[in-house]
């Protein structure tokens, strides 16, 4: 796209974009930052509807090659080097940037007529690229939808957004602040509830049925809460192979896919 | 351990140590630089002998609660904050640092009386995280050896390290320049060559045998080199389920994760 057609960016939305670092203020807004131009075309790709993209900021000296910001003129604005870098969390941004509206929450998984077959839940999980990646894997495998508790870390982090690989549109997701309150519900309605467990049983002694099966996911150094592990069904745990296993754990987003492999392609 | 056990470090090794943030550097010295007490505590579990660990360097407020570092004595330095932040490359090093010797190249794999029996080979792999992410995958599911391209980042960046938790010194591994050559070795050795592909056909389609198989991962947005998909015996894909694919591909880790557990599991 051409230079022209791109207005600069005003200091008071550069300064409202910037505030998106902080998960309190992504809260207010109702939005979040991408950054980086895979990153940003990726979220385009899945829009769930144009209005979700609110703009893109792409610094002047950076050419439009891809010409995907093309679809959404009115919303592009010009950035300098400057402003960039007071945009920028990671170190990759390549100059482009994307300001999104948050998915807004789907009613509870199990309510609707539709009903959900697979729900993966977050209990804890740290680390924004985890996140990211159970997100991707789940949309991969066709996960129904994703349960954030409130100890996981913010799903529009831009460390996760950018691990997401565009998924965050791709899956209906929200956070609850009681995981376990959230997981009973779902017992009542006859979900099984399966967690990740170094003191569960091998995953090949257990055969996972087609529907209605919740899998839970632990944070990344203490695993699934001791609360969440009472109530489960299943305590299920990937087996290493050798005579001893010479590290401790797998990393989380690589427990959950190869669970969530099994638990789909069987 | 007590304050007055930890030397302060020389301002020539503090250069030398900083100096570890470069890839050349490290190789010149066979060294590395490690940071986090989680990962500097992993690479001491695994050590295959105490002569690996050079230094441990601990901030001097820091105190060491967990008392791993006594049984280097004479090798635990102490730094001021200053010198904290000179060494630190990630946000995570909690003041504790280790200098450790790189492993000597084992021979190739495959040369040997014991063999191989399975070998996972990253052909270009860019992400840190995902090269560790891999070692440490591959170490839990028992492979015996891990093979670089010379495109695929460096094992020994700190990135590397730290999400590889400790699997660095637990399972043996080599550069090479030209990782199709050593493809083409190992294939007269009569090993199965396996890529994998988002071209290739459905896992589940095949049968994976227990013996001389070779795994290869592929360029996160490119996947496995032309070269080495045309040498290869098998492309792999792991399938999506539903109807259309909401995300391109999976993480370069985890589709490395689903197929080693598959190959190593099955």
């Amino acid at each position: 796209m051409k230079q022209q057609e791109r207005e600069p960016l005003s200091k008071e939305k550069l300064r409202k974009y910037t505030r998106l670092h902080q998960k309190k203020q992504r809260e207010r807004e109702g939005l979040f930052l991408a950054e980086g131009l895979r990153t940003v075309t990726e979220l385009c790709r899945n829009l769930p509807d144009n209005d979700m993209l609110v703009a893109l900021l792409i610094r002047e000296t950076q050419s439009d090659d891809s010409g995907f910001a093309h679809a959404f003129s009115g919303k592009v604005f010009s950035i300098s080097d400057k402003e960039c870098l007071q945009l920028a969390q990671t170190t990759t941004s390549q100059g482009v940037f994307g300001v999104f509206r948050q998915q807004p929450d789907p009613e509870p998984f199990g309510e609707g007529k539709k009903g959900a077959s697979f729900i993966v839940v977050l209990d804890d999980v740290q680390d924004p690229g985890n996140v990211g990646t159970i997100l991707r894997t789940a949309v991969w495998f066709g996960a129904d939808g994703v349960i954030c508790s409130g100890g996981t870390v913010d799903r529009y982090n831009a460390k996760t957004v950018r691990s997401s690989a565009g998924s965050i549109y791709a899956i209906p997701h929200y956070g609850v602040e009681h995981v376990a309150d959230e997981l009973n519900r779902l017992k009542a309605l006859g979900y099984c509830i399966i967690s990740a467990s170094l003191e569960g049983k091998d995953f090949r002694e257990f055969s996972f049925r087609p529907e209605k099966q919740v899998l839970v996911i632990g944070n990344e150094a203490n695993g699934v809460s001791e609360q969440v592990q009472t109530l489960s069904d299943r305590l299920v745990r990937i087996p290493h192979a050798g005579k001893k296993a010479r590290v401790e754990s797998l990393n989380a987003s690589v427990s959950a896919a190869i669970l969530i492999e099994r638990m789909v392609l069987d």
